[in-house]
Order: structure tokens, then C-alpha cells, then sequence
């Protein structure tokens, strides 16, 4: 085996502790963002980190990403690089029918070719005018123009065409820089092809979401079983906002026992981290728990001080919350936590609206006036202001309410106002969790 | 003059209609953010759009951004071409105390020198440690080794310095990766070293935000004024969510000149468009408007349906919030709609809960509730399912209620579930924006 077709990867996650001998080839590939608005900051880049992600699940590694502006010298120049580096080119944007767009041409020039209008291409703009009722212009009709060597790539979202270059055993695919245009392309048309030509090894990957368990005190508790793990089966610790992702990535040559040996894998590592896993299928702790609520038959409300709705936005961006979720009360002054949730106002006046006594309330009152299963509530400072020696800025309390029992948990959290609002509200989902689940008693 | 001093520049915005000659050398910057995690889709990149805006404000432009792996070959190579092309080479990331992070030795290697300890971060970073309780490690003090001929550039916001060299009269940076830590460094040494260092033009930026009229209604409206903008003078379109907000840059030598100039045509632009300009500030609408509440007296409350706590979410992000806003009912339910707002069960019977009768009953039950001088109230129909043919998935209607009168509008979005949640909130805040400045009676 040479050395160019045995690497020492570090594919998908920096995070992997060993570097492994795979007998395979890697497949390189780079990116490349064409125009003005990605360099003068007007948009942020958000294709390109799901592009790693989707090329990393074939295996595919991404080498480079390069973003430059709406000039052909520039693009000529960053093909012929990428070329001598990579596999795989990825080009995105530049493909709108105003001037100032200018990829199509470029690449004519690049591939000594010549634009000619392709004919599926043409009668799927057609159609798309028609159907919209609008009059198809010779600058729409000049969009189902393509390079003639090139591979038409159906986008159906939009009437901008994908386009497929071949060149020395090496891929080049222009396409639009619309999120949603490029992933249509790259799921129907660019992976399942890109997973053909370069016979990219067979990956299977399995996500584990967990919560409650910093990183280091997750990896010293499964140590023993990483330790054990096949050679073929890599773990990727990926953190955030209190929770952790497990990403379980085996590859190999067949799919089926593939699966079978991540999934046993996976079979011994449950058990040993069972409290703090939420989902198994790369779920949103807010996703995964509606799942939960649903199957079970149990509703939710929630009481939001501190929090101010994002607890009950997160839930509700979930298609079909409504069969589970009733509603919430943001109660920011302290008049809605008397007149709409039923607090007490000898105990606000008591221990204040950051309290125990008081979260307590509103979860129990907000449970009553919903008239659902379970409450959630949280009451805090989230700052920047309003914060005092005995609750400084970051001190939030939150509260689950049930049939049976009201519990309530103090968390001392940040500066940082929006970082408080989500921690706080991805906490308080995981304590009605945890009750879900007979963790508390 | 020779062409390399005048340019034909389009700095800031693709969607400036004219190039015009302007009689300074154009500054040119190259971004290189280093780390695996950013190639394998991990992290999104949000730095370099930051960079970019405020790069753009001192009149510097970027003409590539890079993202590469921590690999010293890659960085040598990567370091080698953006000091080619451009004046600026700015360097994010590569910069923790693991062994993954290797931009500082590398830059050691580019610039033949060496890491010698600064007493400065040492200091700095010992304090930080002492500060925390925590014991300085050896690794720990090898985050204050920087390169021997560089300049130590104090963050204050974490243990990994920033460091600034010269050579042949270009500049090199390297800033930690972490956002809050990168911004940090940008604002207090790198801009204002940047400006001095290559005299760079002076501008003055005016953002005026509007809302309620599309791009190019605005644009054909203030056709004439626009025309006539003194040459050093440059507009820009930036439209997002129903949203434009108009960027005005006047670049000269003398700032007060400018303020002046700018704000003389941004009061000639002003009476033209009043009905839609929200903010002059370049701040979000419901900022902009929780000013308005606060410097008037009036007091908010909100009741949602299909926007599912969005707006309050908005609402109450902004710091102070709580002078003038109340509180929120999310009312996913009708049971909640009925017994917490006071919706009349026959006219949710009769119009159902998307409905102008029912939006606007929210609206006054949530004013009644929670005792404000306002109250909005948003249901609709979210998607993706639940649509009919009378209420297709994208049907929402939005009310404001004051003590003297109710007003409600239908709005008719997308197919898609967070768009619509988005533009349904966005709308409600403008409707209660347009009732405040009396536009509808």
C-alpha cells in the first residue's frame, strides 16, 4: 500500500484521541463561495458548515473553504488552486441572472467551453414562469444556459441549474448560493452522485444527545468502554449549551453489519449514561420531549419570567406542538404572576420574584390555569441590570409542577443576558425530563 | 495619478448602481480563520461577517476569506499567499493551550523567530487564574509565550493573547477564534491600530431602518433623491424579513464634514419615506420600539397563538425591557384563549381561532389581563399542516388593541413554519409601531 492510499486520518472530529490506519483513500474536497455580499459581511455563510457536515458523513474531507468576490481573475485563479489540491470542487453562488454574476461565464473560460441553452433545463424555466403567471424574459431564458461539456443537474427549487464538471478523474459542481437551492442540489443530485464516482467508503453514523454531564466527566465515565471500541468505530464528543452530542461514526464496507456493530456498540453504552441521554436520533432536547409527552399522553404549560417566551418558542417552532402544548404565561411584571398565575403576593412581597417560594407558584399556577399534566416556570436575573448581592445577575430559579409534586432548582448562570435566557430555558426542559422520567422524586 | 492609487472601487455593496473614482488607495485584507472544527461543519463561522462589516466602515476591503485545517503546511502556504495579494492578513483561531492549536509556532516558523514569554499576558493571565481560584499550569503559562518581534495585543476577555506584526509594511494579526474574545481584540486594538496605521479614508455610515415597503418600491420612491447624492456619497439596499434598512457612506477626509453632509441628505430622504423608517439607529425594531413605549409611558403585553412566544422572546431580549412590557399569553389552546384572555367560546365556534373576531378579542383580553396601555395578539396557521382550503398553511392574522380601538390585518406568508413565525411577529410589532404613530385610526 503507498503512502497516498494509506492516511493516517483524522476524519470528523478533532476531538478523536487516536489516529487510525483506514485502508482507504481519502477523498479531498474544497469549497468555494463566490460574491461580494459574503466578503463585505451583508450574509453569513451558513452552506458551507453544512456541506462539512454532509461530505464528512461519505467521507469526504474538506481541505479548504474560500470565499472571494464577483471578479473573474479571482475565480479562475482559486479554480486552478483548488484543482491541484482537491478531488472535489464545490462552487457555490454567482449564478443569478444580473451582471453582476458572472460564475457561468468563468467557468466557460476555465473549461475552454462555450454556453449553449440546455433543453431540459429551458423547459423547466418555462414551466416555472408559466405556472407563476409571469412573462419569461430572454434573461430568464439565457438562465438555462449552461457550459456544453457540462452535466445538467435538475434544481427544482429555483431557476438556477446545477452544473457537473469532469476533468482528470477530478469534480467540479457549480451551484446556487441559496441554502435552500443548494441543498436540494446536493441532497438529490451532488451526494448520492459524488458517493458513485469515487466509491467513498460506506459510513454509518449514530448520534447520541445527552444532558447534565459536562464533556470530561462524560469521557472519564465511558472511558473503559471508548477505550474498548473497535477499530473501525470512532466517538465524537460535540458540547453545547450544557449538553452533549455522542456522534458514533463506524466505517467500513458494508452497510447492514455496519449498522449492526455501531448499534451494539451503542446497546453497551446506553446503559452506563442512561440518566443523562435524551435522544438517540439526533433529536432537539424540546423535539425529543414532545415525542415523549405525545406518546405518553401528557400535556404541558409553561410560566416564563426571566425566560420572556423562548422556552415556549422552542417548543412551538416544533410541527405539531399544539397536541401537547397548551400554552404559556409570560409573566414579566409582577402583577400577571398574581392576577394571571395565582402567586401569592405576601410571598413575592416575602422572598421576592427570584425565589423558590415563587417559582414554585407560578409552575403550580400556570399548571391550573392551562389546565395540563405538567408546569414548567423559571423566574431570574438575566442581566445585564438588576442584579443585587444576595441574587446577582445569572441566579435563576426553575420549577417543575406535576399532579403529585412541585420541584424547584436555583442555577447560577452568566454575565451574558441571551446566553442566561437559553441555558435557563434548556434547563428547565431537561428538570421536566428528568420528572418525566422518575428521576426526582 | 497612477492606477494604483485610483481605483475603481465598489466597496460595501454590490447593489451600488455606479462605480465612481474616489482618490485614495484602496486597502485590501485577507481573513484566515484556522481549525478543523470550522471545515468539518462543527462550528458555523459568524466572525468573519462581523469582520467584514466593520472592516468595510473603515473603508478596508476584504478580498478573500480562507478556512483551513490545523495543519502547519496548509498555514504556511495559506500565510504566503494572502501576504501577496493583500495589506492585511487577518488570523482567527489555532490559539487554545492544546496541542491541536498550532498558529502561534507556525507564525514563529513564517517570521523566522521564536516564542519568549510577555510579561504582560503573563501577568495578565496569572491575575486571571488567581482571580478564579484556580492554579496557573504549565500549559497555562505558555499561553503567555508569544513570538519575540510581535506586538502583544491585551485580551481581556480570556488567556489566549493577541498578536500583531509588520512587515514591508503589511500587518499580520492573529486573535483568538472565540466571537465574544475576537470582537473584543477587533473594537480596543486591531481597528483602531488598523486606522492609524494606513491612514485609511475617513467615512461616516448612517443606517436608517424602514419597514413596511419592498426594495424596490423603496428604491423607485427615492429614485430622484438618490440621483442627486453628492458623489462621496454611496447608498445601499440591505433588505431582510419585510425589512430594508438604507445604508448611507459618506467618504472624505474631515469626519465632522461628513456627519454633516450625510445627515443633511439623510433629512432631505426622511420626509419621503416617514411612514416606514422605524429606526435612524440601526437598531432592531422591537429596540426601536421599546424606546418609543418607554419615552411615552405606554405600557405592552402580547398574546399569541401561531407566533408561539416569539415576540415576547424578541421583546424581552432587550435589556430593560421590563420597564414596559408585561407579560405574555401564549395561547395555543382555545380552553386557554376562553378562560385566560376571554375569548367568547361562540366566536371561536362561529369563526374559528384563526379569524379576525378571535385575533382581535386576543388582543383586547390580553390588554385587559395584564393592564397594559396595548396589547397585540397574533393566530394563524403555522404549517406545516393543519391548513384547509379557506385557511391555507401561511394564513395569519395579527391585531393591536388600545383603550380606544382594535384594529386587525390578514397576512398571507409562506409554507414554511419558522418563516412564517418570523414575519408573523415582525408584522405585529410594525402594527402596533403604525397605531402608535397614529397611522391608523
Amino acid at each position: 500500500m503507498t503512502s497516498e492510499n494509506c492516511i493516517f486520518v483524522r476524519i470528523f472530529n478533532n476531538s478523536l484521541r487516536n489516529t487510525t490506519k483506514i485502508s482507504m483513500k481519502l477523498v479531498l474536497a474544497e469549497v468555494i463561495t463566490i460574491g461580494d455580499e459574503i466578503l463585505y459581511g451583508q450574509i453569513t455563510d451558513t452552506n458551507t458548515q453544512w456541506m462539512g457536515v454532509e461530505l464528512g458523513k461519505l467521507g469526504i474531507k474538506i481541505i479548504q473553504k474560500t470565499s472571494i468576490g464577483d471578479s473573474e481573475s479571482e475565480i479562475l485563479r482559486i479554480l486552478s488552486e483548488a484543482e491541484s489540491r482537491a478531488d472535489i470542487v464545490l462552487i457555490t453562488g454567482g449564478l443569478g441572472p444580473t451582471k453582476d454574476d458572472i460564475t457561468k461565464k468563468t467557468l466557460c473560460k476555465y473549461f475552454d467551453d462555450e454556453l449553449v441553452i440546455n433543453e431540459d433545463a429551458l423547459e423547466f424555466i418555462t414551466d416555472f414562469f408559466t405556472k407563476r403567471g409571469r412573462e419569461l424574459t430572454e434573461i430568464n431564458r439565457l438562465q438555462a444556459a449552461i457550459p456544453s461539456r457540462s452535466t445538467y443537474l435538475a434544481n427544482k427549487t429555483g431557476t438556477a441549474p446545477g452544473m457537473w464538471f469532469e476533468r482528470n478523474g477530478k469534480v467540479f459542481v457549480s451551484m446556487p448560493g441559496v441554502p435552500h437551492e443548494m441543498k436540494y442540489l446536493m441532497n438529490n443530485e451532488v451526494l448520492p452522485r459524488l458517493k458513485t464516482f469515487f466509491k467513498t467508503p460506506v459510513l454509518y453514523h449514530k448520534v447520541i444527545r445527552t444532558i447534565g454531564l459536562g464533556e470530561s466527566f462524560l469521557a472519564e465515565k465511558i472511558a473503559d468502554w471508548e477505550d474498548n471500541l473497535p477499530k473501525n468505530i470512532k466517538l465524537a464528543y460535540l458540547p453545547s449549551f450544557g449538553q452533549v452530542r455522542l456522534r458514533l461514526t463506524g466505517f467500513g464496507e458494508d452497510e447492514n453489519i455496519l449498522r449492526e456493530q455501531v448499534e451494539a456498540e451503542s446497546a453497551k453504552l446506553i446503559p452506563q449514561i442512561s440518566k443523562y441521554v435524551y435522544s438517540q436520533e439526533d433529536e432537539e432536547l424540546e423535539k425529543a420531549l414532545g415525542k415523549t409527552l405525545k406518546a405518553q399522553g401528557f400535556t404541558l404549560s409553561t410560566a416564563e419570567s426571566c425566560t420572556g417566551g423562548y422556552i415556549s418558542h422552542l417548543i412551538t417552532k416544533i410541527p405539531g406542538s399544539s397536541a401537547y402544548f397548551m400554552g404559556s404565561v409570560v409573566s414579566y411584571s409582577n402583577e400577571a404572576k398574581i392576577n394571571v398565575l395565582g402567586v401569592k403576593p405576601e410571598t413575592l412581597a416575602e422572598f421576592g420574584a427570584v425565589s423558590e417560594e415563587t417559582v414554585k407558584q407560578m409552575a403550580e399556577g400556570v399548571r391550573k390555569v392551562m389546565k395540563t399534566d405538567f408546569g414548567i416556570a423559571t423566574s431570574g436575573v438575566a442581566g445585564p441590570d438588576g442584579g443585587t448581592i444576595e441574587k446577582p445577575v445569572g441566579t435563576i430559579w426553575i420549577a417543575c409542577a406535576s399532579e403529585s409534586k412541585t420541584v424547584a432548582m436555583k442555577l447560577t448562570l452568566t454575565q451574558q443576558r441571551e446566553t442566561n435566557i437559553i441555558y435557563g430555558s434548556v434547563a428547565a426542559l431537561n428538570l421536566l425530563r428528568r420528572m418525566i422520567n422518575k428521576e426526582i422524586e
